[in-house]
């Protein structure tokens, strides 16, 4: 069967996560859905894998699934259809690729790219509420920047992972982690961008949790090297909510998707 | 009675615009509602005045108006007065200030700011759904810029003026008519921007339409000089949707709203 693989981007606020659940919305069960409007297969029960099970209120704007189909679609044809089944949900297939059957959307991928946008204003949010996370006091763009280099490179990340992760090792490269800073009406808007080979659950979140604390003054920067040498999840920060968190993409080598006129 | 201005954010979806009408919620209405549960005057029908009144989807992140109220608040204290009563709509008060008796947020407002989003991408947006207009063809940024600047300037712009304009004269100064273009996933988006002392009804609706016509290549740049010499509502081309729309800001002498810690 012809696999392909899917681009998708998501607002993550009307679901419970991408994983499909039994009586809750998802965005696999929504992309799955659509599929088994085109496909005799999917609408028997197949799955489709996604190179990153985001949470309850995570979106994406670079999502990536395969699913093995029944017809050899055209990949253009292909999106549009999925998109005209997906409405109104607020999910699009961005784009659709052949690839070849040992491509894997999960096993594949040799990169993981997130945004994070922490807002720093009084006035609450409108344009942005669900997909960014607001805090009312000013932050240190400095000393964030400074927590945050104690935890770039590879290290055993036990201290900013969830109790429930699955992953085999805590030991995990992270090989970017940049703070922007840019001024919002009345405010300013904070965008973490995290790149590693894959992230242990909840990861991404625990540090912008942490490294708040830092831009808010009431941790000390050298304390993100404390925390994260004590590998003891008991050191971490504040885990900080999901609204902020985006997928924002995932490298395979070759790259699936060709670049189009909109590209 | 001390005079205040309220710097204004919102979300223009759930509204049928700025002004207060009868039995359809409006931003106007949401606000003096605030109002009324803190000053007897607006509680027994006192009225606010705005810088622009801007249409049913058309959102604001720099909008100004001013009350007269009963008493003289903390400005601060007035904002975050106003936010928790304004709960849950998405509208925000960024700023309050004490002003002069004679501000006036129409008639002392020397300059309008205007943002237009333009996304070009075949498919559909979920983040930026309502808070942009989408377009499913490439857009050429060159024809667009070489159009546009035909428009710069001061003249009769009765061709991109609704019928219903109220103003007295067509003459408007356009000061600035800027278009930046950015890459989005699997897209692109126009980012229009427009600066006058005033515009008329439906202006920067009908000039970024007229302009996407040049974009798209059915109108050559040259189409945009001829139909401004027409001063005709006739050779206008099709008016934009609302939904792109942003009042970003508006200019007064001295300005109203002091640089706080998170500005």
């Amino acid at each position: 069967m012809p696999r392909f693989a899917l681009l998708i981007e998501y607002d993550g606020g009307p679901f419970a996560g991408w994983q499909a659940q039994a009586d809750r919305p998802s965005v696999q069960g929504a992309v799955e859905a659509a599929l088994g409007r085109l496909d005799p297969g999917f609408a028997a029960g197949a799955r489709i894998a996604a190179a990153g099970r985001t949470d309850a209120g995570v979106h994406a704007t670079g999502q990536v699934a395969h699913a093995d189909l029944q017809r050899d679609w055209d990949p253009f044809r292909l999106s549009e259809a999925l998109n005209w089944h997906l409405k109104p949900a607020p999910v699009a297939i961005l784009a659709a690729a052949r690839v070849a059957d040992d491509f894997h959307a999960r096993f594949s991928a040799h990169e993981r790219r997130y945004l994070f946008r922490l807002v720093s204003r009084r006035a609450p949010l409108t344009h942005d509420r669900g997909r960014a996370w607001q805090v009312a006091h000013p932050l240190d763009l400095a000393a964030m920047r400074a927590g945050a280099a104690h935890l770039l490179g590879r290290h055993d990340f036990t201290t900013f992972r969830s109790t429930m992760c699955q992953a085999k090792s805590p030991v995990k490269t992270l090989d970017q982690l940049t703070i922007e800073e840019a001024r919002i009406p009345q405010g300013r808007e904070y965008r973490f961008t995290l790149r590693a080979r894959s992230f242990l659950h909840n990861q991404v979140r625990s540090i912008v949790g942490t490294l708040e604390r830092v831009g808010a003054g009431a941790w000390p920067p050298g304390r993100v090297a404390e925390a994260l040498a004590a590998c003891d999840r008991a050191a971490c920060g504040p885990v900080c909510p999901s609204q902020g968190l985006y997928l924002t993409g995932v490298g395979y080598e070759p790259p699936p998707f060709p670049e189009g006129p909109l590209n």
